[in-house]
């Protein structure tokens, strides 16, 4: 009954989302005390207090209809305005309202980007270890994903990248920092990325487009700089998600924000906004993008998660795991003691800690630990850590 | 640079979303008094006031990190529960939360479920007139429309259906209150649909399933009733949107229903799931899902609609003009006086009076006025429809 495209899919479920119903489900066996869900990174800090009073002057001030109602399907013209006066003030990004779109969150982004660029057997290049949804994304539209395998401390393989480019390719992804590895990648890496770009399009003779998936740009540690990809990429597209900088991922809110050096940006502005109607997005959110709007200087608290970042790393590694210590974003990879993460996951779900194996993101034998978590769960969950490490004799 | 398949959709981009915008700037160069935009189905009604107030509570009762954050993507269990309740209320439906997705609105709605059913080159049945959009929503899976050409009255076209059925036909979507007719179909009509639909079953030797595309179901005039589908047609699934009943067009916020009795019901109930998080979507927006729980009961200004169809349709005619009177819904369905309906699209354009062609709808010769609009600009706009029929020696 169900169409050849589900049915591969249903084939390989998210591990994620199974392991955070799995997590609700535990949690309720066995008391939410005993559980330690770093599986998903569903932010644990609140959304700014701003938002909740954004949302009461907007009510307050504006028409229902105007609030509720359609507008463009790019958003409204003056959020997309203070959206873009947001990119010049902080990136010098020379855009304007016409080179946003609102959209319903990165991965609606994704999808709607993807559906404007791929035809069946089209190949997208994804560096390991990646989000794994992005396999999906693409074989939405018959395309599908190649892999650049991981090289040492999961810095930007760019040698890999230039392996990997065929005629088929269409578009790459950069996810910066980096979900799983907190990895944020140097000026230096995206110029040497940059060159190859440039090289690989001149090889198979059409655009490569560059997609920057950035829901975690805001949350880097030790005064990291996170770069400005179109300054250092060209072709290079914004996919944006206040997911996680205001705590909102269930609004499903953010932009993609095209710059107008873009190959045939016009084209590819209408193409998105095709793409968004068609996919049946019709717009984002209308009430959350008069939100954001009034937010956009606003962060969510980033120290939280760095504590938890400290706490998390030291307890592990003081424990023999080996980690990558994160530059940004909220997760903290973590190489299995054995070389079946998923032998390692179970032993840990013995013990009550849900972590998500890397096998289907690309990097098998490793593990990712959400920490966007409350720290009274990670400390409850250190002894559980310990006899952990004691199983595989680490401490 | 760009997909095949957006190609195609960008060459025969939404007349609809050009008149709207085509409106808004006639307006800003006529004067807002001069234009008469019958164009887009946006509500002109307020939200009722328990919309807010249900914002207010729930920002105010609940954590911030519920309220914004992620749940299962088929959404809130609260939520859903009494949805189910809802429907199980109205509709004797049999239903628990887990029949029920939310969705991001009908058209997330429809892209989901026809993700799930349709390969390339499969069929879905639409009877014409239909909202031309449904093509897009078939051809992002490589599927296609087949439509059924209308017969009288814009009754449900039975024996067009029959002879429309072929192996490639996997969905029929059923939209009443119609978009754009008005027409409401009755329970004869559909239990005369759903014996045809068991006999092309038994013909073609797989399900196909009916996708009851239902945004209008509450705004229904002169007492009509609106029949229960899943009562009287099997295998269907309901798409439901609030974006008319509570005036929410830009929220996007509705769900999919699905009857026990479908087939394969608890792996149709995954695939939605699978197709709602692939393609992007995630999960319906947070706070609107939980707004709408509050809100069940509650019902826009309807009335102001009917005494919009009052007028408009009385005008019409008295001058002339051949229109269906609606029995729901909140669009004129009008006979254009001319074959070439898009010459009289023009005439009245050149009038400040916008309306929307009907040919890629399925109906050349017609034309549709949406009256969800400020009944003062139905009455600004009754001496250019004058003019309008002067110029058709109409009156």
């Amino acid at each position: 009954m169900f169409s050849k495209c589900i049915t591969t899919m249903a084939g390989s479920n998210s591990i994620i989302r199974r392991l955070f119903e799995d997590g609700m489900k535990m949690a309720r066996e066995r008391g939410a005390e005993n559980v330690f869900d770093f599986s998903i990174g569903n932010p644990s800090v609140p959304a700014p207090a701003k938002v909740e009073t954004a949302i009461k002057q907007i009510l307050q001030d504006r028409e229902s209809v105007f609030v509720h109602g359609y507008m463009k399907n790019a958003g409204y013209d003056e959020v997309r305005e203070k959206v873009a006066d947001y990119m010049n003030r902080h990136f010098d990004a020379g855009m304007t309202q016409d080179n946003i779109m609102m959209i319903a969150g990165a991965a609606a982004g994704m999808n709607i980007i993807f559906h404007c660029l791929l035809d069946p057997e089209d190949e997208v290049i994804c560096f390991a270890p990646f989000f794994s949804e992005y396999r999906n994304y693409a074989l939405n539209y018959g395309a599908r994903v190649t892999a650049v395998p991981p090289i040492p401390h999961f810095r930007l393989n760019v040698e890999g990248f230039k392996a990997a480019v065929t005629e088929k390719t269409k578009a790459v992804v950069i996810n910066s920092p980096n979900n799983p590895t907190g990895v944020i990648y140097t000026e230096e890496e995206l110029r040497a990325f940059d060159a190859a770009l440039r090289e690989a399009e001149a090889k198979v003779g059409h655009p490569i487009v560059v997609i920057s998936d950035e829901p975690y740009r805001e949350l880097a540690y030790d005064g990291a700089r996170v770069p400005y990809l179109p300054a250092l990429v060209h072709n290079a597209v914004i996919c944006y998600s206040w997911s996680k900088s205001l705590s909102l991922p269930g609004e499903r809110i953010g932009y993609i924000a095209v710059p107008s050096a873009m190959t045939e940006f016009e084209d590819f502005m209408n193409a998105l906004n095709m793409a968004g109607r068609a996919l049946g997005y019709v717009n984002a959110p209308s009430l959350f993008q008069l939100v954001v709007a009034e937010c956009l200087e606003e962060l969510c608290d980033v120290e939280a998660y760095d504590a938890n970042r400290h706490l998390l790393y030291e307890a592990l590694t003081a424990n023999g795991f080996e980690c990558v210590k994160p530059e940004g974003a909220f997760y903290l990879f973590v190489k299995s003691p054995v070389p079946d993460e998923n032998e390692f996951v179970e032993a840990g779900r013995e013990l009550g800690i849900l972590m998500v194996p890397m096998g289907t993101w690309g990097a098998p034998g490793y593990v990712r630990l959400a920490y966007c978590t409350d720290p009274a769960m990670i400390r409850r969950s250190l002894p559980a850590f310990e006899k952990l490490a004691a199983r595989y004799h680490k401490r």
